[in-house]
């Protein structure tokens, strides 16, 4: 089995290890665990990276002095394991106030108070390194239409997301944003529901040049989405600036399984393209490859180290599978068939404009539709070639 | 029962009627029904309006001659009767040429004979004044990952709308064009899944100005999205060009039922949005009231028209109820115990920056999030009174 | 609006209205209510009957005497209020101990002190008069498709089922199981995860004579099933025991909204169906109308009392509308269209034979299928005809 | 590769490979196959067995004489390649009389219409030496709740399954029926949505003992239920009389991909269940291997044959892995960790009665559940050596 490397730029959230296993329905099975232990035991393991809400480190309502102690001893054993706090995000869900939401609750105290609990958060951001900021908004939603504005809650998140990114500029930290978008769980709907609107939300920004999105596989597979095309489009916009992987089995509540324990034929295309980008080219993520799930609630505290060996391992396994694929020529004239890199030429021939377009009859007035519709494009074998593969088959 | 008129703006598209009611496991149980005669019948139903695929018109190689006849006798029933063309838009999806994509199949010739389709059409659509064109890609997309390079099928995409639009600019049209997302079906994964990725897409264009979204209800629940939330984002960025209403009962294949035999309450919200705009104000859609619908599998001709006129009469009836939910006081004060208008109110006071905020203890250091957290929203309450009135029962 | 009286037969669980509003995501936003306030808060506002499960009333690991202090009070409220116990269960999912299921954990300790959980509340249940013991097996289920043994698991659950059936039996007491299907959450995927399912398994028992269904609305719409098609298939089977009310807005995670804040047309019919009965005729649902939903976390305790309500007054609304439905001459017509009553006339002739059916040439060989195909039914209009009686607008 | 024999047990239906590629947005992209041609190209790539529909042979409404020319013909192709026919089944959905059902359409003549097509076909089944009859009911169902009475339906389904099932015994037929669920499409809802419905309807019947299920991956699956989970039900019923495997990506329309191009890691487990069986026994599928898919409508010819191997060669590579997995000494430890094994052994001792569970103070009084709460599953560690066997990476 390939063993990760800090080279790889695997993370993870203290969140993930760390979840004590409390769901709608049960109590917690778990120990808290203590960050510092994680982030030991993580790099032990072979992760590069850690990452995590404010209150994962520091519990609500820490005072000032409790709260530089916690952060001093946080920092030695980042120091003493090497380890890299890859991003960092504000808990804007866990505590009653953010019941309607942060920068979008109706309460304009709350929303303010939000406001400052991000700013807070940020200066320790920049002072631990984080290079990217999260911002999930999994209270920015309704459960009843007619008691959320839309319009004056995208507003009042523009607002917000805006108000945060200039003070980022104005402090000078080297930090990108990066919007994790749900479609719902916990409110019934929430706003940004996919990368897709995230990324129409970032267009209308005043500061979107450093707002990104975070798209976890988990999320957009609730909304029945393609996470692979998903994070295309958003690699396509320039806006991939961070990833959640995770396992989702369908369209039901947010399971957070481990990478590769969801949609494994998916899982692949996902490596794939994370590793060696679009057939023809185009920007590709260098981000950290970074786990945002959850050790099942029937496991010890064994299963949990277990659990999160097995992310990076299924995603190294994918990787070789992916390299292979890209290399084998029966792929590569499968690929031909298809046309795949038939579609990165223009459909314009350089210079031609459109009355050129509308003068050539071989287009359209002489053009073989019926000849053209009886091309086999090969897609069920190429894709068996893909399955092949990926079970180490060939 | 309200009775439709011209002035509520209502329009149909020639293939919901028309639709003879082949299904994938089904032969047509409905004769064929000659446009001119939907022109009219629905025009004595009511309607103000009617758009069309070329084919739909024009069947698929009909030489120029007839080409011409067609038209021609089209243009007098629509004289006659005072029908509006609304919109018109492009067949890109049925004939085999077009089984891997039309801006976006692999084969180039393909893509080239779409642009040409388009364009014809286009003129077309400009010598019946239909003021928005209508892009659904529905075969733009993949059922296998490794076959589509999603970066080049959105840089043709691109390509090709960017070019249409230069199109119409140049020729003078007064046209804009309306993209309308799918995530699924009749591909395995659809380009632009949701109306958040066709926004997204839209602000990549360099003619995006006259490019907007045509979001269809049940597309947009078929991924498990909030319709009206879905199309208050399309507002809130000047974007909602058009819409299709119709109804779906959940994430299953496309149903294309009347408009309010599916989802009722979001109906309710859809039509209080269309009509009475967001609470805080903003951008009102101001464009036809276009049902996208077919006619049950099960129904005779009869049938068919009695389910157009089932679509007007169940919005104007949610007209009414919307009008009588705005204007009711106990609403009114429920609104205020949810705190709905304060949303509109920004987060920062007039002037004030990050340092003024930053500075101000009572926003966080002094703040009682305890007790904000024990505020009660009363959302249930003002969901019973939408659901009250939405019944007639107020 | 109608108001509820006893005569109405509702009901309500403890943990509906006591919900604290923890969730995945979050803490609790509501103090716990006292049991016994529930009571007289929901006689106040017109219920008849409370439900709960045994932690609901008594903490899990209340010892003797304080088990039967808290009884007696209880009692004591049941009796000031004139309040019926309805129906009684098991919490078998929040403590870790049933993380891996209770009848069919893989731990056979689990499984005895399961049984042992049940028996000692059974003895409750019939001590308070519970004509219903329920069992949501959330919990029996698996994540990981190696780690649970189906089969094996089926024995252990028809095991328990039928050692606590037999119990009842052997006590004399005047009670009758029903199983509440739920297709996953907690649960990657649960046992028995849909109404089909728990009626097929119920076939297998030895004591299958006492157990029936539960299915609850949002349960079954979480996997896209038609709800009251659904409790119209257990009627039929002899098998509706008990129903859960409550609103769902799709396929997500388990939302238990208030009834009807779900989908609204979908609960039209099912309470016409448990009020009006199948048209043809059949077993007709008599057991109290419970309601299993929760308050959302943004309400205060008056939005709990106030959702309550809310819950009655909507399936009161709707039997309105139902009665009128039925009484609807012009329903009456189109139902007549449509064939209705038609399906409740066997398809063979009184005595006739399958050697007559082949002998019958009308029936194949002289059957006119063209003409019979023609036939409209007419579903749209009185699909219409539904709606505007929901409306209120007939 | 492995390559498939005759051994494997390995069938298609007609209608799979002669799809004409025809959907609910396009035209056919394919030509028909003559069936005598299916059966030689199947049988070369090395299929056992082939089944079909009556009209998939012999278009609807064929004569007597042309009927029996077609059928010698088919049958020399059968003795020509050694084809055994493995099922047949009826088509009750193309034509337009079966629009709104058939044994349960309103309209009695066509109840009668579908009777006696089923009788013509069953003879042909016999004939032909088909052992399992299928029952696809795709347009027993509804979009409107109204109109159709879901009692009266069911009494229809029954009322025609036991006249046929006593014709099959009548005649001394070797035929058992196979009903296959499908949750909607082509009807809004479809009675007898998944398999539990299914085997709950069939405990109803007089003839249910030659009656079982036939049960679909993407059917299953299009209802967001776990197909492996589901045949384990059934087997543990008696009733897996037969299977159709094919590949679904999630909740939408109906895919009908090649096995293994949907949910592999689900795909995985359903194979080692029909090659394994349940790890603690219990009976096992022996009936054939069938595929019931579609090759994408991209495809040519050459395409259609290649999906074809793509089914055959996915699941024979699975079977390797089944195999190495249940025969990996890691794997056995795992299972122990996890107590699969644990869960065959009956809760009760051998003898044990209700009261003497009571009696055991171990089971309850005494039972240190806090300690059994804390015990670790191993799940994850489990179902990540499950991966990585089918990964090809152990």
């Amino acid at each position: 089995m390939p063993q990760p490397t800090r080279e790889d730029r695997f993370s993870f959230g203290l969140w993930t290890v760390g979840w004590p296993a409390r769901d709608p329905f049960g109590d917690a099975t778990r120990p808290a665990i203590d960050p510092v232990e994680s982030v030991h035991r993580l790099a032990e393991l072979g992760a590069w990276g850690v990452n995590f809400h404010d209150d994962d480190l520091i519990p609500f309502g820490t005072d000032g002095a409790e709260r530089d102690r916690i952060i001093a001893r946080f920092k030695a054993a980042l120091a003493e394991t090497g380890t890299v706090v890859t991003t960092m995000t504000t808990n804007l869900f866990t505590h009653p106030v953010f019941k309607d939401g942060a920068f979008t609750s109706n309460d304009r105290g709350v929303r303010r108070f939000a406001l400052r609990k991000v700013i807070r958060n940020l200066d320790l951001a920049a002072e631990l390194g984080a290079k990217t900021y999260v911002f999930w908004g999994g209270r920015e939603g309704a459960e009843v239409d007619s008691g959320k504005d839309i319009a004056a809650a995208l507003d009042r998140y523009r607002e917000g997301i805006d108000l945060l990114a200039a003070y980022v500029k104005e402090q000078g930290y080297d930090i990108r944003f990066a919007i994790e978008p749900k479609p719902n769980e916990p409110r019934g709907d929430i706003l940004l529901p996919t990368l897709g609107h995230a990324l129409a939300f970032i267009a209308e920004l005043e500061h979107g040049d450093i707002v990104g999105v975070n798209p976890e596989v988990g999320h957009e597979q609730m909304a029945g989405l393609n996470y692979t095309a998903g994070i295309a489009q958003a690699l396509w916009a320039g806006k991939l600036f961070h990833i959640d992987l995770n396992g989702q089995r369908g369209i039901k509540y947010d399971q957070d399984l481990v990478f590769g324990h969801g949609d494994l034929l998916s899982a692949f295309a996902t490596v794939d393209l994370l590793e060696n980008g679009a057939p023809g080219g185009g920007p590709k993520y260098d981000g950290p490859l970074h786990f945002d799930y959850k050790p099942l609630r029937t496991e010890d505290l064994d299963g949990v180290w277990a659990s999160a060996a097995a992310n990076m391992s299924t995603y190294l396994i994918l990787k070789e599978r992916a390299a292979a694929f890209r290399a084998d020529p029966e792929v590569a004239e499968a690929l031909a068939v298809a046309g795949v890199a038939e579609l990165a030429k223009p459909t314009l021939n350089p210079g031609e404009t459109v009355a050129d377009l509308k003068a050539d009859r071989s287009a359209f007035e002489d053009y073989d539709a019926v000849k053209a519709g009886e091309r086999g494009y090969g897609y069920v074998r190429l894709n068996q070639l893909a399955v092949e593969h990926l079970l180490g088959a060939r």
